[in-house]
């Protein structure tokens, strides 16, 4: 048995802190512990009472009896690293620390943390939480609810981990009118020691856990996560309600990169390069929790609609395509099977209307004939309450047979109050999932397809770059010349250029490149354009002579005395493919990767696409394709097509050098050009943020 | 009182085909009207019986006593003829054909309609369906259940108007438990005589009906739909689902605009012209009709969320600002008032958090505080069941001084089962629409703030042009020069250009123009450039001399014999800016314009926005901020600005050219150029098909 096992499953367990005051946070936790009948051995510590509910206390952690599996504290804040010390000395390893008071109010909090999290690590312990609602598991042999959830929770095989504790309590509430089922519950409160990822670890070979869901505010040591989750998704699916979308912490950012990667861009980045399904409402993960749960995950996308009201059937259809999902094409077998029984005003084409004279033996035969087309992946029963004599409650009995000998999902759609002809007791009985609406139905059904094709997709990775945390508070633009020893090292070709206030230099250099381009050097200056710092199109020995001295001039007057002035000059370059590579270095989850249309037009349509770094050639290639831009790059009219795999090549350059240089907050490169005829694309202007 | 009035609410009924068998259409749907008790009188007749339910039969529709207000059909499809024309000659002017196996059906379905509707003008008769689910009213003095809704609706304030009947009754089913009740139900059918538009018309004078809601199919005869529709949410909102939103119907379509102009999106344009709020799922359809129906309509989008647990507050922060919402910033006054008597664990920001010891006196005190706050323009409160000593129910009882004493509306996410303790009554009573999850209140304020700026924007409009039905089967492309006289008639700027087949009469225009384009005039070949047929950069007479004779020849063998080639040859034209206007004349709407970006990238981009026409010149205004390139228009980099004014002009005069030709099933002209200093885009390329 694993320590993380005892965690969850404990044989026995000691509660420090409970009490029988009603009210108290002590006595509803442990009659919620209580309500759920533990098999396992419950110690109590309290030195005030001698027994509470017939339970014996003991007056000290020391004086218990034997070694529990596992500790829960709800102690006052003050009082839980002193009694976490004592639980180290008495070897109990395992903790869950329901008591606030800690980093989330902040101020001295966060250094209460700090001094807990140091006493687990020096002592090998494993704690769940502080400010943790606490945890359960249902389908084990030593089920335990140790949350404050009043109503046990229904056994199931969905594995859920919170980081909010009240709203996993209303998760399990709302969820009892569905019939979702739960293996495992963690609310993980601070995530001090014990993180989503860990858990994780555990729910991917626990055998009564068939899917897990994750609810988040933020997603910590985000390597780690990727690398569980992306093997996680091997096994299982994983579904994600992300908050925490607000435009905050973008304010700052000076780069195009910075303002168009948006917390939740990123965010949502992760999460598909992780495999993981993100749900946009908590609605839609219980929805897809239900499908995950209870039905196998279609072999593909072709569905089924099986109704006995029209408007409902279209509701589906337009959700079911609008999910990624097709509605399956019938074949003509099915078709002339169909019209032997079905009347002539229904609809035999898909969704099968059955119009509202259907039946419960209507029900039955249409599906059985639905379920036996090849074309067929899965069926969608819709149920209007049926204004003739027949139930649902009939019509789900009559189909047992029907759902027991087949693999094929079938989800229903009731459209009816809970009442007791509805039937819904017998729907989960059968493992069918209920919906209310068909568009409900269908974005859950969707979600369970892309299951599919994130196995096909997500390969378990490995990262051996470290994410490393700097200062984003202490930063500035990066020299011309650093920038360029970076490049030069990391292989990434800068267009033909000179740093130089030597107009010999300039004149000799524009002898060759015959066009260039004149701009600041200094990296003081931020603003080049709008401070009349750039001049393009300089072509002949008579301009470069007049405007060089002037722009020298221009500078140094808008530089502090003492830096002298310096013009970078360029080639001028053209090319009808202009692209953009930005990066920003997110606080939370490491350098981001921007790629997309250049020039104009990203300001203009954003045309962008997003990586958390790193990425290998595959991916490159896959973010490569993202962008609407990927069809000039395919050869476009007059435009030719361009070598995709050196794009690739190049962004894994990037991604390396970014990766290892955290210093690099923020970096747009923009303009790429592409010349035509040209191996690879040419940076032609760029700026960079790095910590000091 | 209106013949409207007596349709439904009638002082007077006549079934006709009511019936005594249990399980028939005739029975259940007496057992229905005689469950709501309605207080008017009922006549049936049937033939076969004396009397049914105690209520005495007549055998024929000649031998009733008096003329009843409103006749109920409940026949077989062929004896609805007959009875219908001995309803007129009793002069019974209203009806209600709930028979189906007409339009629907196809076949002789459609004949027997033509007949009906004949029958019905003939006599002036008005008619709901057929194919009807029925009707009813709920707060009228004369309330009537004319529907087969065995749970009679709750009385309320909504006005539903469904094309489906079935989902009608499922709408009326599932909104029970909401708590959502109407004023005014009726099912449309086959919309054959009375349509939605007249319903509305109806709706909005009715001062039971504080909201409109719309299940649609279809939108038939959308001149007047606009026309009532604009006039309607001036006075109240109107709310609206439309399906079939499957991308039918344009695989023939051979231009960009046709390709780009789905059903769906032309419902969407017309649906917002109209001023309707658009709901995406039934589920949100609901949602925002109890938001309308219960609680004023916010002054503005500023939203306090009160709660017991953080995890819902971010959700619902999140989900408010994705629906244009903005959580309000508290005073500083609100927030000190806050700090004297939550904990110091509490937030005190927006959302406050309370934390989840709050009691009933906590959220009332909160709420008082908010409410006093001029920053705030609504308040949404989550409950997550507490786990302190207070229920939901005590929540809202102890809140209903402050919600009667207030003008503020007050929304509810109770994250807690249906029971007793949740107090769900007690909310309905006090008008508080109630919401499981934040994301689905969050939509539906983000709806009803929406009808603040539709009443700002929408105006009334009165159409004169009248949408002419044309042949889209027998279609060709238009010959170039009836597309310039076209063009000219209507002052639309073609660049300059002659048609020959004459190489001195070219060699002249290369003289003036300087450098020139040489394409195929022959409107008999499509794919002008995918033939060769299209010639950039003549500008010079050698080059005329050669390719001129060429192209004229090549133009020749792609010609049936008989058929003399000729060139179009138009001035080579620059300019930064390129513009897209294209046209569909779709089947259901009429003309529909599309404006955007031109040339490569609006097929790369699709940055095009809609208009069902005619508009005016304010409306073409908003048309052109609706696209990406908008930005362009205004001037950026080096592009100077253009007059917007003179775009507008240039879209309604294609509009006036559409509509006044609705010949023209689809019309692209792509790209416009704008030349640097020009007042008005030029015609570059241009396509036009028409009807034959």
């Amino acid at each position: 048995m694993s320590e993380f096992e005892k965690l969850l499953a404990p044989k026995s367990v000691v509660i420090i802190g409970a009490s029988r005051k009603e009210g108290s946070l002590g006595k509803m936790y442990l009659d919620a512990v209580l309500k759920f009948k533990y098999t396992g051995l419950i110690y109590l510590v309290n030195p005030k009472a001698d027994e509470i509910e017939g339970i014996k206390c003991y007056p000290d952690i020391d004086l218990l009896p034997q070694t529990p599996d596992l500790a829960i504290l709800l102690l006052p804040k003050d009082f839980v690293i002193a009694a976490v010390e004592q639980l180290a000395r008495n070897n109990i390893k395992n903790i869950v620390v329901i008591s606030a008071g800690f980093k989330e109010v902040g101020g001295e909090g966060i250094e209460r943390e700090k001094q807990l999290l140091e006493i687990v690590k020096k002592n090998n312990l494993r704690m769940v939480g502080p400010n943790s609602m606490g945890l359960f598991n249902t389908i084990h042999d030593l089920s335990f609810n140790g949350t404050f959830s009043p109503t046990p929770p229904i056994p199931g095989h969905v594995g859920f981990v919170s980081q909010s504790g009240a709203l996993g309590v209303a998760v399990l509430e709302l969820s009892m009118d569905r019939g979702l089922g739960f293996s495992v519950f963690v609310s993980t409160g601070n995530k001090t020691d014990i993180s989503d990822v860990e858990i994780l670890q555990y729910l991917s070979d626990d055998d009564n856990t068939k899917v897990a869901m994750l609810y988040q505010e933020s997603i910590d040591n985000p390597e780690k996560f990727r690398e569980i989750c992306t093997s996680f998704v091997q096994k299982k699916p994983l579904i994600v309600l992300k908050a925490g979308r607000t435009k905050s912490g973008l304010k700052a950012a000076s780069s195009h990169t910075g303002a168009l990667a948006s917390d939740d861009i990123v965010a949502d980045t992760i999460l598909r390069q992780c495999g993981a399904i993100r749900c946009q409402t908590l609605d839609e993960l219980l929805d897809t929790a239900l499908a995950f749960e209870n039905q196998p995950i279609p072999k593909g996308n072709k569905i089924a609609v099986v109704t006995n009201a029209g408007g409902p059937g279209i509701l589906a259809s337009d959700a079911l395509e609008k999910s990624g999902l097709e509605l399956a094409q019938l074949s003509e077998n099915t078709i002339q099977q169909l019209k032997k029984f079905l009347p002539e005003e229904a609809s035999f084409s898909n969704p099968v209307d059955m119009i509202a004279s259907a039946t419960h033996e209507t029900y039955k035969n249409t599906c059985e004939i639905l379920i036996a087309d090849d074309n067929v992946d899965a069926i969608l029963l819709i149920i209007v309450k049926p204004p003739v004599k027949t139930t649902p409650l009939q019509i789900i009995e009559n189909l047992k047979l029907v759902i027991e000998s087949n693999s094929k999902p079938i989800y229903a759609t009731l459209m009816a109050r809970a009442t007791t002809e509805a039937g819904l007791g017998k729907f989960r009985e059968l493992k069918i999932p209920v919906y209310n609406f068909p568009e409900s139905a269908a974005v859950a059904i969707g979600n369970v397809v892309k299951y599919n094709s994130i196995k096909n997709k997500i390969k378990p990775i490995k990262l051996s770059a470290k994410f490393q945390s700097v200062n984003f508070e202490n930063k500035s633009q990066a020299p011309v010349s650093e920038i360029m020893d970076l490049f030069k090292k990391y292989n990434l070709l800068v267009c033909e250029h000179i740093v130089t206030d030597n107009l010999n230099d300039a004149l000799n250099f524009l002898g060759s490149a015959k066009n260039v381009v004149m701009k600041v050097a200094n990296h003081e200056i931020i603003h080049k354009s709008d401070s009349g710092l750039v001049l393009l199109n300089i072509n002949n020995e008579h301009l470069m002579k007049s405007k060089f001295p002037e722009l020298l001039e221009n500078i140094k007057s808008n530089l502090s005395s003492g830096i002298s002035p310096n013009i970078l000059i360029q080639k001028m370059i053209k090319g009808k493919i202009e692209l953009v590579i930005g990066s920003r270095n997110d606080p939370q989850f490491g350098q981001v990767l921007m790629f997309g249309s250049g020039g104009t037009l990203v300001e203009l349509i954003k045309d962008v696409a997003f990586r958390v770094l790193p990425i290998d050639h595959e991916e490159a290639l896959e973010l490569i394709k993202e962008i609407k831009g990927y069809k000039l790059l395919t050869g476009y009219r007059s435009i030719s097509a361009v070598n995709l795999n050196n794009l690739a090549d190049l962004l894994v350059k990037a991604s390396q050098m970014l990766v290892e240089n955290p210093q690099i907050l923020e970096m747009d490169l923009n303009p790429l050009i592409w010349q035509e005829g040209d191996d690879y694309p040419t940076i032609v202007d760029f700026r960079m943020t790095v910590a000091n």
